[in-house]
């Protein structure tokens, strides 16, 4: 293995996150994009909240628009109810529409070390749209001069899963846009360099019908509209990236080609993080990939938790001295921890 | 009922089409976009072809890109083989892999009166891509300036089903671009006019997870990027369009906004035609809606078929009274059947 974990990990666990109100609590603080801003590395964690549960109900949150502002309000259903389906964790069934059990928001964690970190007492981004009624999630950063494109995943039971676009400039205030990948899709990661005079992003469409979850490209004028969308990657039978894979980090430029630090799940739904190296002006070929993972669940807290065996990362930063990239990642769908890697050690093991 | 069936009925069938080569027969011809040029309407139909079948044996036809033309090939598997699965008459599985029984490619047939049309002898867009393994499907066309935009449906196992756009001028040469809509999606319709200085267009994403089949809108300042992505129209409980709906026709610019005849069906797969009018300024505004279809199977030619209880369009052209809409159609999913409507009862029966 090609990882270092940090001897600190976890970063972030669940108790350092205050909720954003009295009847909530949090449940996972993970999947935090990652950039450095102002000598700070800065975290975007997903902290999942749910409501403080009732004996023999179940709560879950879902955000109201109807009115002048939105409001998350709390739905209850009676376990007794035949129509209440809670078989899954994170699912809760009632007259078999589906309703997430937590509603999750960004918050940024900071760091002077880039492994001790404090989270905010408020959220950054809240869920304030339709479609994200059931929340927003895991976000990826990339700074285009000196404005940082926070593109999240947002939620809702109407219009699926799409990934939105927010811009900031100093991770105080920011502006949210429009829907840039609309269903389903999610893994986005906008490249840190036009390519050719056009944006270029990873994405992740998920199809129904035929085919499988697989890494495209896309290209895009200015960042809004998105087409010429290519296939680059898909799964590999009996790797450990058989069953979907996804871009985890933004690609990180290197002088042998794009560096893209990505997530693959085995059909059994173990989570690994490998490399792929791309062509730096031609980033949909593809000059090689890790045939084994570079970080997989081993340690406790991946191996056990909310979700066991995942390790999902959607941020990586890189030191000075040009070689470590330090990967947060988020382990066992719950809390962040963190790994360092040697940019050589990865190219060793791609044989490039 | 609003629609009045074309006495010609059916328009087009499959012994009217030339196979492409000796050793496929044509089974269907239907799903065609419908354009006027040059004093003609034009239809550009779907011609699903298969392999001419051996006793015992099942044959699906595969585009093979592996060389530098490429070609379509065919397979065969024995129905005797526990590996074969060949219970839905569209697919066959073999060793869980899915192949379609047919591959589809787009075809002109050109009529003087709307009614009776010659078929051309030699398809128009050929599959010749990866992505378009499975062929090339259901296409829409819209013109813009001097040009014909062709969005159509491309399907392979690997990329699953996008949306792609060609363009020609003239109906003999044609020029192939870009995927403009990533798996899972279809039911491209571009509106036939700049909306606020942006192309507009119509498209329904299949979600997997979570969320229905829907109409959403996205907007592109080159007809190849395309972002902004807004859900506006969802299924309705318990009416013709309660399962999955999208767009049909070609949008037709009219003094009450943008006239869409849309599809819908029911959970139990009964396709319909409806009507819905969008905002002329913003057509992510819907004015009116059909509460009933305006079409729905009833001849023997739509109840019985490939698939029954089938009405599909692709497309529509205007009388010159600025009246009379003739809706083209696939029925039953195998064979091509034409309409007529008042724009007017439309109208009434909008309630606008």
């Amino acid at each position: 293995m090609l990882a270092n974990r940090f001897l600190e990990n976890p970063l972030v666990v669940q108790s350092m996150v205050k909720p954003s109100r009295p009847d909530f609590e949090v449940t996972c603080a993970f999947n935090a994009a990652a950039i450095k801003h102002n000598n700070e590395t800065l975290l975007l964690l997903r902290v999942a909240e749910r409501a403080i549960q009732t004996d023999g109900k179940v709560s879950v949150p879902v955000l109201n628009c109807e009115g002048e502002t939105s409001v998350i309000e709390v739905i209850e259903f009676e376990l007794s109810d035949p129509k209440t389906d809670y078989s899954d964790p994170r699912v809760v069934h009632y007259d078999e529409k589906p309703y997430l059990t937590t509603i999750s928001h960004l918050r940024l964690a900071r760091s002077k070390d880039g492994v001790n970190f404090i989270v905010d007492d408020t959220p950054f981004i809240m869920p304030d749209r339709p479609t994200e009624a059931y929340g927003v999630e895991d976000s990826r950063i990339t700074k285009l001069g000196d404005t940082y494109y926070i593109q999240y995943k947002s939620v809702s039971y109407e219009s699926s899963i799409n990934v939105t676009l927010a811009t900031t400039k100093d991770f105080i205030t920011y502006e949210k846009g429009p829907i840039i990948f609309c269903p389903e899709n999610l893994d986005v990661a906008i490249f840190p360099d036009k390519i050719d005079g056009k944006y270029v992003a990873l994405h992740r469409p998920i199809p129904r019908q035929i085919g499988q979850p697989c890494m495209w490209l896309a290209y895009s004028p200015d960042l809004i509209h998105w087409g010429k969308h290519e296939l680059i990657m898909q799964p590999r039978p009996g790797k450990w990236d058989s069953g979907r894979i996804g871009a985890s980090a933004i690609p990180i430029k290197t002088e042998k080609g794009w560096l893209e630090i990505y997530h693959g799940a085995t059909d059994s739904d173990v989570y690994c993080l490998g490399a792929v190296l791309l062509d730096i002006d031609n980033p949909a070929k593809i000059i090689a990939r890790s045939e084994e993972a570079i970080i997989k669940p081993e340690a406790e807290y991946e191996t056990s938790g909310f979700l066991p065996n995942v390790i999902f990362s959607c941020g990586a930063t890189m030191e000075d001295d040009g070689d470590t990239i330090n990967v947060y990642y988020g382990a066992a769908d719950h809390i962040t921890c963190g790994a360092r890697f040697s940019m050589k050690e990865i190219f060793e093991s791609l044989g490039v």
